[in-house]
């Protein structure tokens, strides 16, 4: 099982990526995170907390796995991704993502529709820890709900540069930026994600919930606002830059591992 | 008289709230500020300051004296209170809030919707001036216009992180954050705002309100887009959370005067 | 001629104003930018520098030319103007502004509705270059256009208060802010531009045209959402306000000069 589920006191759940190595985001692990969700809501939990692994929240897309699908199997990959996302961004309960590590492309993604970003700083202030939405670099376009998403968070301006660039900012910076929403040590960001839901689970609950229901409207609106078109991402997969850049990408990480 | 009235030079007048001993937003004072906009804008005023007390802005809403109304009278409180917010963003002359000390829940509200926010230092760094809407704290889901305006000034992510967990911050956040534009030394809220309106009244006054009022068409909008429903602020006014909340904290202020 | 084109590799153009003493926008200058931008994109240009003069980008409208002018070729040079700021929000390639000095009011505009803003750092640290929309200071109150491309790029609290005032800020403050997105040293401003263009041309091309797209999509947006409407910008241009201010700075400008 590639998702460890752990319940608190007071009706929290914890969701814990734990693919090996680096919780690459297949068809599977997104199944499995979207029931989880479901099933966290349905069995009354009052708040999840979605943690990745130490040093790597999730490195993305799995791409390796992804490449081997045909068209059908992709079309769903893309509505069952955008599927997480969307739950996520309608969870009935808060979500805070505890991020212990690096955090790019799919990972950052999941991680912008929760409620709150925490993140551990590097213990080695000379590799920080980085997040972003890195999917140019790879010759991907970003889907429209998504920026909608990264737009919403640290605004127009900003969202542009590090979407156009595909940029990952290290731990400070997304901090300034408000990518993330606190730091933390190394090592702490589930414990620090799990104290921010009891802190939120201690307020008047019916107030907290329905400023919160508001608060969050728009984040629950991007999906009927920006709705993507799952048949021209699936398109755009299968193109030539797509699958060219995605392949020296494969073929460099292979040669590296041996 | 809950509210004190003076004139200076250049048509500026300043509305300071004087309802001893914290300001406390009863229909009265309500009532008195609406009037006083209105009076203002008639009488030709050319910039208005909104000013509160040392120490305290205002506390809030005058939750002993709210309880104690019946549902009628509740109604007409929310629709006046809304009222006074949509009377200062659509004000057609420009408005300064003057917060020379902590400045809580109604009180930052007024001030939101208000030019500009200049709010004063502590002289005491230990206990340093605090700003927010902590309504959920005390049990009161917030508005969907007003946290429209708190989206508007300082972005719908740190927005969204304030208003659900009903926080305060300190003077120097509230700044970095842009929950208020400047800070002043202790005791000089009201003088750098009335030098904020005479800055602005040195402007080609044509040039300047006509662009003011494009700058804040979105402030005004907030009104069309965001209607709040009076009658379910009232119905979860009398709800069972939000008075037990609030018969709680009217029990821990008066054995606190005690 | 008034604007300097240069080709660099990679299919890189630089168009620098060069209209001494400061690249005064004229309407003849106004017209050969466009003109620049339409023939640069025809002739397949894969990216654009917008560079200024030495210690001034450009100081913005020409006010002695344009007070020459009649109903009929104000009106022109409106539409010209707002003209080009919907070619750079609408530009199918990124555009760099390269800002090596001052960049008042026209010069800020046209900077605005670039992809990048890199600005450079005054050699002397107390006279900072400064950029800013200070029309309401000259009389001229700021299109509705222009202040949706401020809002977006900087927030809408902030945006009113810089707008109001018709304030400049210091480099420093513009980064802080997000009025620029990088600085550079004295003198650096377009190699920096290139080299941004550069790292962008280096990305997959599609992948990042197509992510540009979608999040630029708000920025050609706002000239439908906030079509200006010239004849009333016109009317305002002759109005007795405008006119006064503008004069009285021609006539402190030519006698800075004696």
């Amino acid at each position: 099982m590639s998702l460890a589920i752990t319940d608190h006191d007071g009706g929290i759940r914890v969701l814990r990526l734990q693919r090996p190595p680096v919780n690459a985001l297949d068809p599977a692990l997104v199944a499995a995170i979207d029931a989880a969700l479901v099933r966290a809501v349905d069995e009354g939990c009052s708040a999840i907390v979605l943690a990745g692994g130490p040093k790597v929240f999730s490195a993305g897309l799995d791409v390796p796995a992804l490449l081997a699908l045909d068209r059908d199997a992709m079309r769903d990959f893309w509505r069952d991704f955008l599927g997480v996302c969307e739950r996520l961004a309608r969870s009935p309960v808060p979500v805070a993502a505890a991020i212990d590590g690096h955090c790019p492309a799919g990972g950052a993604v999941l991680s912008l529709f929760c409620d709150t970003r925490i993140m551990a700083r590097s213990p080695d202030p000379e590799k920080p820890f980085r997040i972003g939405l890195n999917e140019v670099q790879v010759g991907l376009p970003v889907p429209a709900a998504i920026q909608a998403a990264l737009r919403r968070q640290i605004g127009a301006r900003a969202a542009e540069r590090l979407l156009v660039a595909g940029a990952m900012v290290d731990s400070d910076t997304a901090e300034r930026l408000g990518f993330v929403d606190a730091l933390c040590e190394s090592g702490q960001a589930e414990a620090q994600a799990l104290a921010w839901c009891r802190r939120h689970l201690e307020l008047p609950r019916q107030a907290m919930l329905a400023t919160r229901a508001m608060a969050r409207a728009d984040m629950a609106a991007i999906f009927d606002t920006y709705p993507d078109d799952i048949e021209s991402m699936t398109d755009v997969w299968f193109g030539a830059e797509t699958q060219a850049t995605m392949r020296a990408l494969v073929a460099r990480l292979q040669a590296g591992r041996n």
